[in-house]
């Protein structure tokens, strides 16, 4: 199935899931539209945090389409779920946004560590979440985004247990790839990004770290909404968790080296 | 001295003069500053286009200060000169831009090539026209930018002549730095970018390939300038050519991996 074939269906309503594991040569990203009152304030924020929130396009106000990121993109019917965000608070499931586009929409499209953890498998780094089905443990940390406008918060990262070996492997890895996060933002003691415990994720489901492994930190694409909600914009739209936007650029094409 | 100490002469005018050769350890940075109605298309352009215009920093809208960059700029005072364009031409040369600032304006700093030859001098990689004191030589190529509202134009790319083998390395030392251009965008024939004359730069001063050599592009923060000028905005700022702004980041800190 081409990600064309696959947006079809999710325009036709035929898929509403979770878009792990589909057309995984290409790029899915994290979805935010904002108002564009507040467009430009979020992309100096992406700017500044460039590891959760690496840019995979931008769209011109109003317009729907995303030609850069694929073609016959439309962004109301192309993702299996939406949120809708009024004030900072969650407050509707949709499966399109026909009914509540705006003219002045901007739409963010950001990439999303299903990139790398493609990369990571196709190296043979085992990945215990996707071994057991689960989603990835995410944590809120204690260090500060850098600020632009209503948009601050906290910094989240998804962590992967792994051995010594694997863990230098994947810094190597993912540091080809800062379009979907790079490198790890931390490798070893939990208690330094102010995490308390590592079997408590903020989002996602613990999975066991051996004696043998280090828990390897990411900058993770939950950190813009976070930033968000934490705004309190008047409307505010993501993805719903796990279905993502998935696009025609081949991961590989986004590595930078 | 330190990048606060040129600014500092810099702001008390008693350096008004090309800054490459000064706190070469250093990231030095193109300017640009638009008004708030421009600054969003200006940053998605830069979104869409990374190769030559990688945003090191934006300004909050009114703000001379930019912080993420060094303590204590002031951003009106801390280039020994300014260029001010109305309608898409140059109308002014500036040594300060207190008289002309306004409160709309954002500013936006990006990252320069003199980080990158730092790097390929300290790995031995000789760089002709520094050998020979002129500038590097500049073309614009028939490479359209991805536009964005009403900025486009060409790419601009800088030429420097090496040996295959340093060619090489090259292009292992800048894939480090996206943030300061990055990897190559061509290497060989300069006909393929639409260049008929390397001996006839858009832009800098000619210098002689010899016959073991591959002429190697980059490309060129000048790209940016080309887009505000061909844009026709009513007013908008850049650095004066070589009249850069010296930032307290170290290149060193620039690199991805």
């Amino acid at each position: 199935m081409t990600p064309q074939d696959l947006r079809h269906q999710i325009r036709q309503g035929q898929f509403r899931k979770p878009t792990a594991g589909y057309c995984g040569d290409f790029a899915q990203a994290n979805l935010v539209v904002l108002p564009r009152i507040h467009a430009d304030d979020f992309m100096r924020f992406c700017q500044r945090n460039p590891k959760p929130c690496p840019l995979l396009g931008v769209s011109e106000p109003g317009q729907w389409a995303m030609p850069l990121l694929g073609s016959d993109i439309d962004i109301r019917t192309d993702l299996p779920g939406y949120y809708v965000y009024r004030d900072g608070h969650k407050a509707q499931e949709l499966t399109d946004l026909c009914d509540i586009w705006q003219s002045d929409f901007v739409v963010f499209a950001i990439g999303c560590s299903f990139s790398f953890e493609q990369m990571l498998m196709q190296a043979g780094v085992p990945l215990r979440h996707i071994d057991e089905q689960r989603n990835v443990a995410m944590y809120r940390t204690s260090t500060l985004n850098v600020p632009a406008g209503p948009f601050g918060g906290n910094l989240v990262v998804s962590m992967r247990p792994m051995t010594s070996r694997d863990a230098i492997r994947a810094v190597q890895i993912t540091s080809r790839f800062p379009a979907v996060h790079g490198a790890p933002i931390h490798i070893g003691d939990p208690a330094l990004l102010g995490i308390a415990d590592l079997q408590a994720p903020d989002y996602g489901d613990p999975v066991d770290v051996h004696s043998d492994e280090l828990p390897v930190f990411w900058a993770c694409g939950v950190t813009p909404q976070e930033a968000i909600r934490a705004a309190r914009v008047p409307i505010a739209i993501s993805h719903k968790p796990g279905h993502m936007l998935v696009t025609d650029l081949l991961n590989a094409d986004l590595a930078a080296f």
